[in-house]
């Protein structure tokens, strides 16, 4: 009894006297992403890659990171990242105001922006994209609402701007289970849900919302912000005054 | 002495079979950066947004950040960054070739893309843009080279490709201290430095070399890629047909 007491307490004084990385297992190697634990930082490079734009067309997460990727999505750091997306946003919407004519308008994407494909990703080992089985899963109208992004959302309506959802999904067979979803979830007050017609069917999802936001344009709003997880979603024509890059090391659409 | 075995053997023992988050103090809280012993992962969240180009106009690295990103530089994440970031450029450029005409260009920037910065900010504890010591210390013409970043370079010559120097530094106070860095780190070959003529003293960083870019352009040049640290290099006009985003959390150019 005695002993273990010992024991305990060597333990305790161990880990209070050795600076961390001497403590864990092949030092700073693989303790931030406990799940892959032969991670040596690699897989921390291309996330970031993922997120500056470097990494492009990729199919799949690379093989030795899917451990890695489901650990950051569901222990924290996704969540920390995502907070403070949404800081930089705020500050920024801070700094400028809705004029009264109702005109200025804000762009939110769908999928993994306001509402979580995580749990249909996470299933399918972060694999390769399949329209059928994905088309399944949205159609069941069932993915949870990001509190942080309807928190911004909210705010946004709030402050007095128009809010538009645009969406690479189908309008013709997704467009009822995705307001559905949306609703259920808090998403509501928005002025406009655009989706993918038909028209724009096979087409670059950069190259669709392009042409949607030139629409808007068009019809006088002033794009003041544009948020969404995909660099398609921010880059191509019209993109707004500024854009946010919500995380996203799950898939790449072009 | 067998007492003291039994603690080895249980240490050991821990080691092995603790996930290693369990073993670290504070869980997966430290032990990445160890020198940042009380970051909670959001350094790492300030330095994705960086990259990302969601986190704008900062002045100074965040003070709780200063030992984050000081590890990040020299512990061994900036080097895997980088290097993950050139695998990205070369398969672009494997893709890509260079036409008999000599017009296809690419474009990279100097300050801590070709030349590093690092002893410098490090030494001013990545604290505000300092212009006359900056100055100070880039007329010494000490910048060390980035090994990986003159691979590329090299490479690039190799395949054909002209090479533009293109720096916001001025160019009638630096430019002969600026070749001379340059040519001292091996960054030799290349077709013109381009700096920063009087006429564009205090104007952006991206206005500056979106003029230069639309220059090239009208000799004819082809911007075939463009690789910079900062995101005002990659952004304006006429960027390039891909641009690549090499990591900075040091500093921030607008």
């Amino acid at each position: 009894m005695a002993s273990s007491r010992r024991l305990v307490a060597l333990w305790v004084l161990f880990t209070l006297v050795l600076p961390p990385h001497l403590l864990s297992v092949g030092g700073a190697k693989s303790c931030f992403w406990p799940s892959s634990a032969h991670d040596d930082g690699s897989c921390l490079s291309w996330r970031v890659m993922v997120e500056a734009n470097n990494a492009r067309g990729w199919r799949t997460v690379p093989a030795p990171c899917v451990g890695y990727v489901r650990s950051y999505m569901t222990r924290g750091q996704y969540g920390r990242d995502l907070d403070s997306v949404m800081e930089q946003v705020s500050a920024y919407a801070d700094q400028i105001a809705a004029a009264d004519d109702g005109l200025d308008a804000w762009i939110f994407d769908i999928d993994d922006t306001c509402l979580s494909n995580l749990i249909y990703y996470e299933a399918k080992r972060f694999g390769a994209y399949d329209p059928l089985a994905f088309k399944n899963w949205a159609s069941q109208g069932a993915c949870p609402g990001i509190p942080a992004v309807l928190q911004l959302f909210m705010a946004l309506q709030d402050k007095g701007f128009k809010l538009f959802l645009l969406s690479g999904r189908d309008e013709e067979t997704l467009s009822s289970c995705t307001s559905e979803n949306l609703e259920s979830e808090g998403f509501s007050g928005y002025e406009r849900l655009l989706m993918r017609t038909p028209d724009y069917r096979g087409q670059s999802s950069s190259l669709f919302k392009s042409a949607m936001r030139k629409q808007l344009l068009d019809e006088g709003y002033r794009i003041r912000g544009n948020v969404g997880d995909q660099w398609s979603d921010l880059q191509g024509e019209n993109v707004g005054d500024r854009v946010f890059k919500i995380p996203n090391p799950m898939y790449f659409v072009p």
